[in-house]
């Protein structure tokens, strides 16, 4: 790759806690953006030097201001640019002179509106290049660093905390703000509107959040990446040492296109995405609504070891809800061990339900306290990887009698005793929790979070178990091999690639056969004679027959393929048809021979497939056959290479996966085999930079072992290919 | 059916708003429901007579007890049981003769406790008709009528209002309560927690609220229905004249256990629940947060005309997140007329983005009345059936500048004119909402909810849209025709039903040939001489055979099957191996004969299946053949009898259905003959009430017409079946 590599220190430190800003387009009219950053600044007490730049003011909020940037009387570190966008090239110039390494673009009118404006962002890359400042933007809603002190957003209510905010939506940041207002108890450190990404992308961005040591959470909202393999590749780092929470938007094509038209942003395969930033440790959420309560969640509480989860309830019905959820969030229900079904009988009444979900039926009516207890039971239990509460904690004082308020207290100092001591996550939801009641605002100032969704709760235990089972599994996976590849194989590409063609059929068997790919054991007929032979050593095995021509793309549709096919006179036969049809529907074509393979037993039909896409680079990927792929969409992608936690979790991905267990009364196939193709296609592709894209299809799955039927190697034809075999 | 008509007057009526209340277990202890009762009834001001009854207490909360029912110096309508389990048949008897029409019996242990508790509830119920007294639960969590003040559960802070519910969780009233509180303008009617149903069911108090004139909106939680068939009925009455939101739970195997643990519910397939809830016209929500958005949405806005939503916008990134949301809830973007664009182009500036969804860009930011003109200029719209404003709006004058106070507020009175004007929905998301800024409050007083997440927002613009639907549709849907039975078929039916057996295949094709279903033109040897004949009549078209006898179930294990047969030696070979094999396999059986049949053209396989199920009575069942409904589920139900609507939606609701518009290269095949299917097999199950069940599969489905492969019908051995050929 020709990027640096992602471990350099981000250049954004250079800037993000600057000690000299200037505003360029400084206001004193309070629906303007040049006065907001200026009463961020001032209001916030930024420390260092702040410095309005406007031509017609002495003054702004009692700051002495300049008429350009070439008066001021100092350096700078940081420049926000509140003008409109055809001033911004000749101010970057100004900002470089005076010291900026960096520059925040507000305006909006550049590649998101066309031609014109994308002809302008170019020009504006292209100054901050030659002056020495990174841009952040544009189109951008702005920055604020809160530790720091620089809020230019001038966002008031808003707490210095460790979430750091990254997000091509200014409202989506208004509205997370908001929320945390509400919440009480969240803060920010950073927030990074990136606009158009022209200079600094999502990549950076993140990078920074990960080596800033006052975020704790970056959480992230994409309408689209720049350099979506390099973001992987640092999201890999990141997600390693704290959490990554993204939404994604553009799940739909309708949503896809309105991304486009706000950020410009090119939005590929939502459900790639997806995959592929989960491959790399980041907890997607699915609605905006989820942001920020898994980002506090996975913030303050522990990672799960795993995804049994023990319910808690005061309540029957909430309890069925949350079992409902849980399941269809891919958790389980804990299963409790004898021991821990004695302890919870000893401190609940008779009727109690002490199966999971536990439902204390009115055990905790007149003593609260005794749901700490028997969260305290649960986490004990090695069965169990977290503790859900479900029901009115913190409440019972205001639905009960006041007099419960001293025992629900005593509850909330249990639970944070628990938290410190166990090495499993408590979640909370309470229905109470909207009107913060004295007990969950304990929990809340001692790091319990306490929700007031059953269904973001969930979200949450589910974004913990994802976590704690990536750092397990990350860690200790075996990665796809690194193969040399082979002289003949690169010529044979080679060769390809100067007769501007894809690999024919054989070769690309061939080639995936030399890396211990299970291909057919097929051969070429390059003339009707030796078709009695070729029958001979196939013996009764039933025949196909395929058309070997780079000029024959679509096989079936030139009479290019004969199945079934037993003894000599048949081949022939079919030899002599196939080459009739096919000089009849394709004249021009230069054709090799034909293919004689043995008929694949049937099996389950999958397809294996890799393409190298725009954002991501190269990406695996793997379903079901036919209509599942076509009709369905039921593929999983990640990107190579893979580890074998990938392969594995891309086959247990699939919905239909329980066709791979066997229905209609067919057997189980043989899983491990896919997740050894998948981890070989992946070092093959991995070996020869040349393979453009590599589609299986189908691969017939069997109860042992598999067959790839059918391969096509597309060649990339944009680059030179070198090989042993010629001199470039 | 043996249930009197729904029409009749809801019994609860006769207690629900009494004249004289009896609270027995009456309390001074503050956390007793004995206490909270009287409390509840005291403090709300409660206009009738109060009795508490406790022997030990001479008053409660001021008001004179007495030691027993019998010692009431008056008659009551309504008694409340706070006493354990084992007390209550007695107690009811003391009930009746007070005079009461209804007790609520709050005491668990019963039958979602195993066989004992069952029992005592039997018990209950026969004493309770012996009484003439009806029950609310038992195990339930209380009832309150608050335009009444009867507020049994003493519930702090509810502001009566016109929202009904019916919920199997008290948590979940609680739940909702409090979020009422939060929202500051919902409130509530009637409150009854069902319980185990033991005398009255869902059907029973859903018929209630329809009545209720108080009630505007039906909200229910719901575990397990009692007579869901019955409840269906009650629905669909309901719901033309208001709206009925219900949330069922059960989703997943995990929560129908909890369920069944919880309220003793037998909660059946949760697919085939909300397609026959939402068949009836009620809107089913899917998350527990969801329930109170849909039911103010469905209680304040009109109901939209369709699908087609225009989204007006101050920022791109929620824009973008509302269009996803849309298009994952079917929802449509309205393709916005030149007209409209060109009046919006008139009070924008020129950089907002004009297409749907419409992004004002900035232009709103000095003028926030703005977003009010241009919802006023889509409303105007044909193409649009709805608006959804989303951003910021209510929060301007807190983001930038106080001074854009007075004009949020005219452009909240142009909002208000609008929806006064239009009979299109408004539908309204502020990331402010949480902080009721004044011109969200002033919306929300003049009835225009403001929502807090797009997510909520959309389900409720999507709950408008399918109930705009389905009133349109459910008046004008012809239904399936009622057919009279042939005597010969239920002479059959009647021989089958006699000898223990269900139809033979060619009995059941015949019996569906009678009434216009396309069946294979096929016939039954039973002898082998009969098959020249045969042979000659097909010509050459390809045959199957297959054994015809009620002892054979499983005919391809017992070779029973043979496909692919031309002319009559081969007919002859087949027959006689046939008979051969069936014999060896299962010696004991009855051979009719064989069935000779075109082999049927490759088409597309679907099912349609009906059952009678225990909760729901007949229901029809339509899928893709195959791995599609084994696997993945993909089916879709729909009760008995159908409308020409509900098996058109029937077909259209498939996932896979990209399948019918032709995949693969396969064309489209013809819908509304498999709409004519599901509506002639509803008729036909229908004039046959001894069809237990019946079981099409596979249909081939073709690009014109269809024919039904196999046909399977069982046959009602439970109860008595008369015909014409006999006397019974």
């Amino acid at each position: 790759m020709e990027h640096p590599p992602v471990t350099d220190r981000s250049p954004l430190h250079d800037f993000l806690a600057p000690n000299a800003i200037a505003v360029v387009g400084a206001s004193q009219d309070p629906t303007k953006r040049g006065y907001k950053a200026m009463l961020g600044l001032v209001t916030d007490g930024f420390a260092g030097a702040i410095y309005p730049i406007n031509p017609k003011l002495e003054h702004v909020l009692g700051v002495r201001a300049y008429p350009d940037l070439a008066s001021l009387p100092g350096q700078i570190d940081l420049a926000l640019i509140c003008t409109p966008a055809h001033t911004v090239p000749v101010l970057l110039r100004g900002c470089g002179k005076a010291g900026a390494k960096g520059a925040v673009i507000l305006a909006s009118g550049f590649a998101e509106t066309g031609p014109a404006g994308a002809e302008l962002e170019r020009e504006v890359l292209a100054v901050a290049r030659d002056a020495g400042v990174r841009v952040i933007g544009p189109n951008t809603s702005g920055i604020f660093n809160l530790h720091h002190r620089v809020n230019l957003l001038a966002l008031e209510n808003v707490r210095p905390g460790d979430i750091g905010i990254v997000s091509q939506s200014g409202n989506m940041l208004l509205s997370l703000a908001l929320e945390a207002q509400q919440n009480g108890q969240v803060g920010f450190s950073t927030y990074v509107g990136p606009g158009n990404q022209t200079d600094i992308g999502f990549d950076d961005y993140l990078r920074y959040l990960g080596e800033d040591d006052k975020t704790r959470v970056a959480t992230l909202y994409v309408e689209g990446f720049r350099d979506g393999r390099r973001f992987l590749d640092v999201a890999r780092q990141v997600s390693a040492v704290k959490p990554v929470v993204v939404y994604k938007s553009g799940s739909t094509e309708l949503g896809r296109q309105a991304a486009s038209s706000h950020t410009g942003a090119l939005a590929g395969s939502y459900a790639m995405t997806v995959d592929l930033l989960r491959q790399s440790g980041v907890s997607v959420v699915q609605y905006s609504d989820e942001i920020l309560p898994v980002a506090e969640g996975l913030g303050l509480l522990q990672q799960a070891r795993g995804k049994r989860v023990a319910i808690l309830a005061d309540g029957g019905g909430q309890a069925t809800i949350a079992s409902d959820r849980l399941a269809e969030a891919g958790l389980q229900l804990a299963t409790l061990s004898d021991v821990t079904r004695q302890r919870l009988a000893e401190v609940l009444l008779p009727q109690a339900s002490l199966a999971n979900p536990v439902d204390v039926a009115g055990s905790s009516d007149a003593t609260p306290s005794v749901l700490a207890d028997c969260m305290a039971i649960l986490a004990d239990d090695d069965a169990v990887d977290s503790v859900f509460l479900v029901g009115m904690f913190g409440g019972y004082h205001l639905r009960f009698a006041e007099e419960l308020l001293g025992d629900e207290m005593r509850g909330a100092e249990t639970m944070i005793e628990l938290d410190r001591r166990t090495d499993k996550p408590l979640v909370i939801y309470s229905l109470y929790a909207p009107v913060k009641p004295p007990a969950l605002r304990r929990l809340h100032e001692a790091g319990l979070p306490v929700y007031h969704s059953i269904e973001h709760a969930v979200r949450v235990l589910a974004a913990l178990g994802e976590r704690g089972e990536y750092l397990q599994t990350t860690t200790s996976s075996e990665w796809a091999t690194t193969v040399i590849p082979h002289p003949e194989q690169q010529t044979v590409l080679a060769r390809a690639h100067q007769e501007k063609r894809d690999l024919l059929e054989p070769e690309a068997k061939a080639l995936l056969g030399a890396h211990g790919i299970q291909v057919p054991n097929e051969t070429v007929a390059r003339h009707i004679d030796e078709l009695g032979t070729i029958a001979r050593e196939f013996g009764d095995r039933a025949l196909a027959m395929k058309v070997v021509s780079k000029d024959i793309l679509h096989k079936s549709d030139a009479g290019g393929v004969q199945l079934d096919l037993n003894g000599e006179p048949a081949l022939r036969e079919a030899y002599t048809r196939m080459l009739a049809s096919c000089r009849a529907q394709v004249p021009e074509a230069d054709i090799e021979g034909v293919l004689i393979t043995p008929m694949a037993r049937k099996g389950t039909e999958v397809i294996v497939g890799m393409i190298r896409d725009p954002i991501f680079g190269p990406v695996l990927m793997f379903g079901l056959g036919g209509i599942f792929v076509e009709v369905l969409e039921d593929v999983a992608f990640r990107a190579i290479p893979l580890s074998r936690q990938d392969a594995r979790s891309m086959v247990s991905q699939i919905k239909a996966k329980k066709v791979f267990e066997g229905v209609r009364g067919a057997a189980a196939i043989d899983q491990e085999a896919l997740v050894d193709l998948l981890m070989k296609v992946s070092s093959v592709v991995t070996a020869y930079p040349e393979i453009e894209s590599l589609d299986l299809n189908p691969v017939m799955a069997y109860p042992s072992g598999y067959a790839v039927v059918d391969a096509r190697i597309i060649v990339d034809r944009t680059v030179s290919v070198q090989s042993e075999g010629e001199t470039a």
